[in-house]
Parts: structure tokens; C-alpha cells; sequence
């Protein structure tokens, strides 16, 4: 169901930092490390303590509650939930009151999964694959793939976000790859435009957006 | 977030063939093959009509609504959606008043998913592969990495179902490949009692269920 935005380093910086030192007090939701459901909390307003995690010294309590110690990770009344889209499907449940993040419509909220599931299958493997791939052959096969994937999501905006006026899941899940993609530009040739600009415009809505600027670090 | 059923030949035969007999009258729900969404169909006995789809000459109705002519799919007042588990979700939340197949509390629901999570992501693949491997070497390799995950979901069943008492997602996530593992029996060396007494215990419980025997063709 989810995929994992763990490999990116949790330690905040920059604006991010400011936005962990205002949250440090103790809270029923506590929230470990992990960059999609920090911008669920902040998109939906919810009160919560923000705890980062060393992944080389991990602390005793979240390993008792978390055997794994996989992040992200969300510490509910004494119960741990991680899977960054498992996590942000649980914020729209356990908080019913807060700004929803699916439309409210079944058949809407179904759709809203499937491209979902195009950013977990079809995006996010083959994004890391381009990062990893070392000869130029494998990296333009890569890239290739990577376009089409992007360009098939961006024909589905409704703009100016994917389901329209509100903000979703949908950019919640993609947001990460967005705002990271400097670094394939600056190392394995990829531009927005050669997605297309329907894709272009909506990449630069989305790293706009407040709680992504918010939750962003400079470095990772 | 969903893994597909796909591979499994849709064409109903045995008892599976007169719950599509019962199934044929127009209905605003209509199902087009695959195993997991049917299931949980008739666990929550929603209306619904049954198509088959020859996958080799598919409807020119079923492409309008479903250009990839993806299957299972539901069509529910003229819209498509496609992949087993949001077909499930989906049916939660368009069909409230019927038996639910998650829990209610929202913890205890992401838990759930992410046990829907670990067999699509731990254990389908894994079973995929040991059918599809040649090599002896290869296929002792898989059949270990199936027994370990399958060993690690059956030490969370709370019996007699994955969630207690209530038959879920989860059960049904699982099904097709417990119904299915005579083929991994016969030509792979597989035994449930391998994985661990839970397993078998847990998977003889599943296969009997009635949803379960009803929506089993012998062949595919």
C-alpha cells in the first residue's frame, strides 16, 4: 500500500527545524521522523510532538514500541503505526474534525488511491532506480521511464492540484520527489519540461505550498 | 497500495460458477472478475452483477469506462475502478451500512493495513516468484522467503481470523494465495506445516470460510 520516504535523512534543517522546535512538548500523537505525514499534520492542523530519530541510536521507547524501528512512525496512546500512506490514511481517520485530505465522495476517494498507488508502483522505484543507475545507458532508460510516469500522473491534474482546489493525499504522496528532484536535474539530466509543462506548472504549485516549505529541509 | 489477482484466469467454474449465475441481473454495482473484491462482495452481500472478461477480447464498454481494460475492476454508476484492495476499501466506505470488514477504531485499522501491506508487498511477490523459479537452487531460496514472511503474519493471527473473531481485509488480502498454495504443494515442495502450526491452523480456517468456497473456481 505505502512506500517508504525513509531514505530520506531526517534530520531537519532550515525551516524544518523551526517547525520541530515548535513542536516538542508531549502530545497523544507523536511523530517520528518521515517527511509525507509531517505535511499531513500540518496540512490538517493536528496538535502533535515531534521527535526525530538517530538512525544510528535508536531510543530504547520507540524501539519497545516499534521492534523494527522503522520510520516514519506515528506513536498513538502507547501504539505504533509506520508506513508513511498508512500513517496519513490514519490521520484522516483518527481525526475526523481536521481539514480532510480525501474527497468525501467513495468512487472520488477510490480514484485518489489508484494514483496513489501510480506514485508508490510506477514513480518512486523508478526515481530511485535513475539516482542509483551508474552507466549512461541504464540511466536514460531510467529517465525514459520516469517521464512517461510523471507525464501520465500530470495528465490527470485537475489543477491547480491533482484533485483540483483541494489539496490531497494525492500531493502529499508525490511532494517528496517533487521538491528532491534537484537532484536528478543536477546529475542525471532531467528537466520538469521534458515531462511536459502541465507538469512543470504543478510541480512548482506543489513546492510552494506552505507545509512543504514548512517541513522541508535544505539537506538530507 | 493494492497488488493485483489478476493472474488468476478469471473464468468461473465449480461453486464459483453458480454465484455468477446468481449475479447476472443489472445492478448499480458491477463487478468484472478477481477474486479479492468478490470475496468481500459476498461477505458484505452487497448487490452486485457479475461479469467475466475474456482477456482476450475484452468489451467495448468495459474499455470506455476502463481504457488499460484492467481487471478486477468495479463500475458503480458509470465510473471504473481497478486494483483489489481499493476495490475493497472502496466497498467500506460506498456501502456503510453493510457488515464492516475493517475495524472501527482507527488504530486498529492502519494495523490492519499494514498486514494488507506485508502481504503485498512480503508475500505475494515471494509466492510469485517460487512459481515462476526454475532452478532448484532458486526455488529453495523462495520457498525459505515465503515460509519466513508467512511465518511471521501467522504469529500475528489472533485466531481463528488474522483480526479474532471478525473475518476482515486481512483475510481476505491473504485468501487467494492460501486456496491457491496446492500449486506450490504439488510442484514445489511447499507444506503449510512448514511455515508453522499457526499457518496451517489459520489457513485451513480461511479456506473453509463460506465467501471463500463460494467464489472458488477449481480451474483457472
Amino acid at each position: 500500500m505505502a512506500s517508504s520516504d525513509a531514505h530520506f535523512f531526517p534530520h531537519a534543517t532550515a525551516a524544518a527545524a523551526t517547525t520541530v522546535k515548535e513542536h516538542q512538548d508531549p502530545q497523544d500523537l507523536v511523530y517520528y521522523a518521515g517527511w509525507r505525514g509531517w505535511i499531513a499534520l500540518e496540512e490538517k492542523g493536528i496538535k502533535y510532538q515531534y521527535k526525530e530519530v538517530n538512525p544510528y541510536k535508536k531510543e530504547q521507547h520507540f524501539l519497545d514500541i516499534n521492534p523494527k524501528g522503522l520510520v516514519p512512525a506515528v506513536e498513538y496512546k502507547g501504539k505504533a503505526i509506520y508506513e508513511s500512506l498508512i500513517i496519513c490514511e490514519f490521520l484522516e481517520e483518527a481525526y475526523p474534525d481536521t481539514k480532510p485530505l480525501l474527497p468525501s465522495e467513495p468512487i472520488s476517494r477510490a480514484l485518489a488511491r489508484i494514483w496513489i498507488d501510480h506514485v508508490s508502483k510506477a514513480i518512486v522505484p523508478v526515481f530511485q532506480r535513475l539516482m542509483m543507475a551508474q552507466d549512461t545507458f541504464k540511466q536514460d532508460a531510467a529517465r525514459e521511464e520516469l517521464n512517461v510516469a510523471l507525464r501520465k500522473f500530470a495528465n490527470e491534474v485537475q489543477g491547480p492540484y491533482f484533485l483540483g482546489e483541494q489539496f490531497s493525499l494525492v500531493d502529499v504522496a508525490i511532494a517528496p520527489w517533487i521538491v528532491r528532484d534537484y537532484i536528478i536535474q543536477e546529475h542525471r539530466d532531467f528537466r520538469r519540461e521534458d515531462v511536459s509543462d502541465a507538469w512543470a506548472k504543478y510541480a512548482a504549485m506543489v513546492e510552494r505550498r506552505d507545509s512543504i516549505a514548512k517541513t522541508e529541509s535544505v539537506s538530507y
